[in-house]
């Protein structure tokens, strides 16, 4: 199948860089892939002859895998290297590790960098595509499309529906990720957090601010909820887990009053904190098609970005 | 070739499970891989469209590199991971781990795990083929179906043969492997080791108790010689290496006794400790000659389990 | 494209051992991977069916990359490991490794260790084709090829070209196989180091004692800056990084003397101690180039010892 010419994107660094066009140029090409089949029988072609760097300087089992499945999938040669394995540990910089790649022959670089802005950083050093896979709090593009993806599964136009995201909102690039793609799409978003987990600009962010779990869920047609970092107790940001959960965790009693809630959550999850294990296993929750769609996205952004098609 | 449709297993969790003939259907199938020759010039497609992943809770090399160099050979596309670099570390759940890779798309999981019986939980978490690499103290059967595989390629019919098995038997998987199969295919097993190495329950193991590494090959037509975990002497197990190997260890003037005498050692081998070094490479010892069957087998196993044909 | 039939090594150990036809025949084949382009578009048969292992018993994600790209656009199979994941870590030893490795079925092994003369030694323990990745302070054969390729790149002929060798001679192998190709090809060789940082022999080398970066500059046509290992420190080799930095750093003031000097680092650099930044990214620096040189070096070294062709 030949791509779309209308997405004339050099590389995914942002969701704020992204048209309602380009989300659904995107969402389509990826629901193809999934009417397909995710296999290994249903190989493309779009990358054939391209080298595809993973260059994870940040853990993250789930999103590598993902991606790098997604990349075969696609045909194209994978690098795979990590942080800890690399020339880093010599003090090498990391246009130094980029340069020295890029002379061995790549095309596109997916990145994770701890540090907000890397990818956009390394992009002004190379002439290869580059896909964001996470950076610092700033953003992670494929985990807010394959979000989008999951919700038109299930809602159809995104217009006017109602999103809340609850939890760690302040380093959360997966929320910002979010925010900027359902506002694209015209969809109303709501944030339920404690006030120091919440951006000091979030009043900017044109968000509905709600307070208690239960108001969230009366207001919202979909709650998306995100992973606590165990470090932010050390941080002082959080009085204990135990107080975050009885204030902001979700119970089964929550989604309870209303069967037709969304659940989603970009994993991995801590039990009992922001989420309980029944509301994560509970037939309203979408978590484990959040993954899967989360192959058909990457697959369909680096088609797009560096497809032969 | 086509595959032998008498072999109706969906997993291969334990050697348990394995008829005589079901085991005869594996080691003919390695014999065919073997007699064509192990290379990357002989690649059969019976994994051809079919994602495998190599799930690897507890370090192992080797046996990482045959599973997985037996599931490329067999065209499989390889999924890797090691559980240091996984999300696990982030307190995710071993079945959490499996639905998210699962939901990527994936057809036959190998697995090795710390625990007994995690690869049989896993199993019943998931629609996929689960070979079982190795669980705690439980089972690992494709080393059992490798081990009988070079007995047979030097014996023949095992019936009435005479195995001993020497050294930390309370510990081994393989210990428990072999003696299903060799039980099953009508040989006759000893037991030699320190009697803080032995099971409780080894008295209902129906093999014979031998006390000395004389007697043992006095009596055997081959010794299966364990590995040593050197953290079994801070267990108290032990007390000393010395005196183990005083009184275990197998040394020249013990083989040179029996020249018919088959020596195997599922590696990696300790010298001087469980078995000295001459003995591991003389003529006697089939060492080498098992690694190789070892990807045959792992070959065999999984194209029966997964395979197209 | 056939092969030269006159290169009849079976593993490339030391640069000692080429003759200066070997290292053309491998040049020539380096231009023609160069000239075609280095992509995952362009893939050469020559490995097709080889099993290549890439074994790093020693760090480096640069030359690992290097020499895994290159196997496999030369279509071999390839079975990545390194030291730290190994079985070495339970005190199996470094033959067993190999033939634990080798009696999978392998074709060509790369290997890095710390120990000088491991590779050799391995070598002597099976029938693969050995590829030295680098050895303790003894050689770096595709490190110095790739060396002169990129000097030949610029000069042509390198009879009665003057290179100058700068830093840790001492410890480093990439100045041992420069040294044996340069006077191979009839090159004039000057070392510049603290006596501290030369080996007790080096008046043996046949090698120009240089004393001043101003002198070293002056006398060559191309200077090589090796670099500087922190470690180096605490063994009470160098005073300190800013008094080595000093005296033997080489900076743009230095160069710019010298417009026509051809500046070359293996990487990774450390700015600011054996080499400046903007001396390394100046238009008289080719480190980029030499990285490179470096996967079409080690394309054609393994095509030559193993090819199909």
């Amino acid at each position: 199948m030949s791509l779309s010419k209308s997405f004339n994107h050099k590389h995914l660094l942002s969701t704020a860089q992204l048209s309602a066009e380009d989300i659904s140029t995107i969402t389509t090409l990826a629901n193809r892939f999934l009417k397909d089949g995710l296999s290994a029988r249903n190989k493309y072609d779009y990358l054939q002859g391209k080298t595809v760097v993973s260059a994870f300087f940040e853990g993250s089992t789930r999103t590598k895998l993902s991606f790098e499945l997604a990349a075969r999938r696609l045909c194209a040669d994978v690098l795979s290297f990590t942080a800890s394995a690399s020339s880093l540990s010599k003090g090498e910089s990391l246009i130094d590790t980029l340069h020295t790649i890029d002379a061995m022959g790549t095309d596109m670089w997916i990145v994770r960098h701890s540090a907000s802005g890397a990818v956009e950083f390394m992009s002004t050093f190379s002439d290869c595509l580059f896909v964001n896979a996470g950076d610092g709090q700033h953003e992670h593009p494929t985990q807010g499309l394959l979000d989008i993806l999951t919700m038109q599964q299930y809602f159809g136009d995104l217009t006017g529906k109602k999103i809340c995201i609850i939890g760690d909102i302040l380093h959360s690039r997966v929320a910002r990720s979010n925010i900027h793609l359902l506002h694209t799409l015209g969809a109303e978003v709501g944030l339920l957090a404690p006030t120091t987990l919440l951006p000091y600009n979030s009043s900017e962010w044109k968000c509905l601010r709600l307070t208690t779990v239960k108001e969230a869920i009366d207001w919202a047609d979909c709650v998306n909820i995100l992973r606590i970092q165990r470090e932010r107790m050390e941080g002082g940001l959080l009085p204990s887990m135990e107080e975050f959960s009885k204030y902001y965790g979700v119970k089964m009693h929550h989604i309870l009053q209303k069967p037709e809630l969304l659940v989603m959550h970009p994993g991995p999850v801590n039990y009992g904190v922001e989420i309980d294990h029944d509301v994560a296993h509970s037939l309203q929750s979408v978590i484990q098609k959040q993954v899967q769609n989360g192959v058909a996205i990457r697959m369909a952004v680096m088609a797009l970005l560096g497809g032969n098609g």
